[in-house]
């Protein structure tokens, strides 16, 4: 897994210090790339579709199958929105950053039991473990989830959801 | 190296009979990812940083030291285009094609030897040897060429180009 971080070809400038002593016979380099995976959710209700987004983020960064449920480590948390989508944007960040930056839970069963869309607020409990190299094969890196072309077809009767994340 | 496509995201729509197949318990799918390397050259002359521009192309495919030159196998082309980003897209466009579609020649070594930028064409000789997994280890397809974010910098002293290729 890359740690480059994903780079918009605008911001590159050439870089004449840089090339002046590269090699002469090579004058060439390869810079960042950027990646992306789209992951499609469905369900019986929308609330069902936005806990499958969320396991399939987990999905991809390693095998769920491996994956069991401590019920010590539960993780609850709330976000909030203004719409649909900053609802689902949040969910999803939240629950990538709590696992990034804190208790590296992989959720394999995702609960959401507050779903507010007069308030647009969204309470949610997630199942699962930590992560553990040992017993979880190592997917690929999730960097951040993108709001570029996000889309929610709540008039389907699957309630499709689409989500661009970056890795 | 993945054969997918690449699609963009707003090519996606639901597929309701698709989902409708999907076991109750796993309600979720990746859809085709994105990626791309932006490669950046130089030279002293325009005419050097497109060469290099080619040669690193080939240099993403697989580790150019491992290549030999086989001179009964030089391949000799001609593109022309509108300007001169076109041009550039023509030349590196042609000599994938060449690859994919007919002698898989890698070419470690690209002469321009005919430079017009009055008439928009360029005839140019590719050094190397036919790609062989035996001996050059594989390194990642490149799938397309893209205009997307382009970029010649010809009043710098060192003539940047910059561009961007799908794999």
């Amino acid at each position: 897994m890359s740690e480059a971080k994903p780079v918009t070809a605008a911001a590159e400038e050439p870089k004449a210090e840089q090339d002046a002593s590269a090699p002469s016979s090579k004058k060439y380099e390869y810079l960042d790339h950027t990646a992306d995976i789209q992951v499609h959710a469905w369900g019986d209700s929308l609330k069902e579709s936005f806990e499958q987004c969320v396991v399939a983020m987990f999905g991809y960064m390693t095998e769920l199958d491996k994956v069991d449920i401590d019920t010590e480590k539960t993780s609850e948390l709330e976000v909030s929105g203004t719409d649909l989508l900053s609802l689902l944007f949040a969910l999803l960040d939240e629950f990538l950053f709590r696992f990034s930056a804190e208790d590296f839970l992989v959720c394999k069963r995702v609960e959401i039991v507050e779903f507010d869309t007069t308030n647009w607020k969204i309470r949610v409990r997630g199942y699962g473990e930590p992560f553990d190299l040992a017993k979880h094969p190592q997917g690929t890196e999730i960097k951040a989830i993108t709001y570029s072309n996000m889309q929610i077809h709540d008039d389907q009767p699957t309630h499709d959801v689409y989500v661009i994340l970056d890795i």
